[in-house]
């Protein structure tokens, strides 16, 4: 049998980020744009706020007409106009005049303070509406001047950002109503095996239904690239060979699932051999999914060969293919982020090789606490579903107990880290 | 003016909870159903595994044919077979006769033991191809026990849960190739405001985009509601007052933004008073949003009046609506997690109010930090689309000072809680 040397799994992320590539831009609208990743830095096309305007319900006015005001000489004035935000008084004010004016409105002409609608009183007086304040007021009070919180020109959004519900905000403010996201990468996924059914297909003797194919089209669709299905191979080499050429010009990356291990059927390893392929590793000191292959074709086109295991081909999707997918949509921090949490189970078996436990995070108070979604044999088809998060052991001679603090890898966490870093 | 009286934020998520409502149950497609939110919960169509299978690469025989073997006496088998993972092998296994088997790859008739790969010495011997090993074997070892993983009938995901890549994995793997979800809510959402162009226009004075719209679309669609762009009104009562009827028809519920507080041109509460809705609240003893304003209709259809502030507005939105479509997809825990966290900045004035302050959280190490993301005026318009949490500050008399343990509400953690649970 063919003796495979284990690499770190650190090195292995190493080795693929070499790879990285950047999408193009393309322009989608605003609507159609949540959850894709920005491919320009967003500008301000204006001041903002883009007027002098007022921050309170109240009257515009001039503050030297106040000076002389006091609780016993309230001082009063005409008001002239009655605006609400989005309305530009056509009026000029003068000495002793006041214009009504809601939030947001623009600051008429000739005032230069507002004081708030609390702070005064409103009456009738031959005919005319007047108002009267019992304060002097200092020159620019309560005004929001133009620019004060952003300049025209300013970059807003970085390139490399993800269109959260926040960023639409920005993006319609500067007017982006079409908005320039990454193309996202075409990932095609083929599944080998002759043991796969079609999810569709009732069960027959012997064999199983694929669920990777499903499971990994959700996580390229998730990480924000474009799966591409490709359908199952069986275990036999030309079948499989035909099936990964004919995917390679149509597919920036391209997953396989099963056929990488040493096993009499496994047909990959001879199939990137043939491709000419560069094998960047074929076994990786983690579990599960040791058999993690990833290669590279003269190109630079990665082919990932993910453990036909659905439990290691998750985590191999999560370790190797996501950070690639998100650094090719330029986002700055494409590593996963590790926190440090509290196990709440013992792992008395140690392992040469690190493990990464499916595991769900509970922040329930000021210390983290994690826990393994697969605490029995019976949940280790729903281990996967109900995680947020990897525990990971690091390999060595020692088990770890409940109490100990671990590593955990967030596999959710939106923010991402600049490099491969556990703490 | 009109003086409200503000109920605390704790009492207002409750008043509205007690509108939820369910959603109905539609199929659609496995590939289109992540994110979607199951409706009726999943079953194991068949036990996993679904038959006798090997672990390993290896050689399934009879346990009793190896008592004698030792390593001075290897005991020889004759190798009848080879199957891969998918293929059910046609021979049954007699004394002294193997079948090589692959992992995945069905327990062949007779056989009732599996022997590792490694373990074994493979031979010619007369033409025949043979197999010897060294060591006694107890019948059962290594073979995967049908039903040891789930037994047919189980649930194996519950309703309410979000389809993840890893529950499609379990849906591929029972046979859901349309899968059943809630069906969405119809959220309408119009703005209020003479002020607001839309993003598409060039800027006007006196007025700027329409922001607000955009970004609840978005939020709606993040949560998992069906948005419906109803578009902006101006501060008009009549125009305001068709567009809310007109919407009633259409909707699940509706968001209008702007037009809730106390202002000259502040046309909603005499909407609802109109519409005959009941004013579950009009003021929060929250900052920003303290005019958010819940109604219900007679029939129970709420009518959301966010503020037009847009940060208010954002908050607005994922206190009092999200719960409520996270509801309506039969979530378990519709309402936010809180973490806590150490204050990295001084809030140094106190306020009456309940403050919710958009921030980011640093995982870095076993203790959470906390920074707000609009530290200065001039990030004012960008602090929604940087954060991912509130930093909680109860209102009170004294201020917070960096190093304090606080409350963060984690507006992006699926995980959620039963119920609203400040720490």
């Amino acid at each position: 049998m063919e003796r495979r040397q284990p690499i770190p799994v650190e090195e292995a992320v190493k080795k693929v980020y070499q790879f990285q590539k950047h999408g193009q831009v393309e322009w989608v609208p605003l609507k159609n744009s949540l959850g894709r990743w920005i491919a320009e830095d967003i500008l301000a096309d204006h001041d903002v706020p883009a007027f002098d305007r007022s921050p309170y319900d109240g009257f515009a006015l001039r503050a030297e007409d106040t000076k002389d005001a006091s609780s016993e000489h309230p001082v009063e004035f005409e008001i002239i106009d009655h605006i609400g935000a989005g309305i530009v008084s056509a009026k000029t004010i003068g000495p002793f005049q006041a214009i009504r004016i809601m939030t947001g409105a623009k600051i008429p002409k000739g005032a230069n303070v507002v004081i708030m609608l609390e702070l005064t009183k409103t009456f009738e007086k031959d005919g005319k509406l007047m108002m009267s304040l019992k304060r002097p007021l200092k020159k620019g009070d309560n005004i929001s001047r133009q620019g004060e919180e952003t300049l025209k020109g300013k970059v807003m959004i970085k390139k490399g950002s993800k269109v959260t519900p926040g960023v639409t905000a920005i993006l319609a403010t500067f007017g982006y109503a079409v908005v320039p996201v990454v193309k996202k990468p075409v990932i095609g996924i083929i599944s080998t095996g002759t043991e796969l059914l079609q999810v569709s297909d009732a069960m027959v003797d012997g064999k199983i239904r694929n669920s990777n194919l499903s499971m990994v089209y959700a996580q390229v669709l998730e990480a924000g690239g474009e799966p591409l299905d490709l359908g199952g191979v069986s275990d036999d080499f030309d079948q499989s060979y035909e099936a990964v050429k004919a995917a390679l010009s149509k597919v920036d990356m391209l997953i396989t699932t099963g056929g990488v291990s040493v096993g009499d059927f496994d047909f990959l390893p001879a199939i990137y051999e043939k491709l000419g392929a560069d094998v960047l590793f074929n076994k990786v000191a983690m579990r599960p999914g040791s058999v993690t292959t990833v290669t590279a074709l003269p190109n630079g086109q990665l082919l990932y060969g993910l453990s036909g295991n659905p439990a290691a081909c998750f985590v191999g999707f999560e370790l190797f293919v996501k950070p690639i997918i998100y650094k090719w949509c330029l986002k700055e921090n494409p590593f996963p982020v590790f926190a440090e949490a509290k196990l709440t189970h013992d792992f008395p078996k140690a392992n040469p090789f690190t493990r990464f436990v499916r595991a769900s995070l509970d922040f329930a108070g000021s210390q983290l606490s994690v826990t393994p979604t697969g605490l029995d044999k019976s949940s280790a088809v729903t281990s996967i579903a109900h995680a947020d998060c990897f525990i990971v052991l690091p390999g060595g001679t020692r088990g770890f107990s409940a109490g100990d603090q671990v590593s955990v890898l967030l596999f959710h966490h939106e923010g991402g880290a600049p490099c491969w870093m556990t703490n």
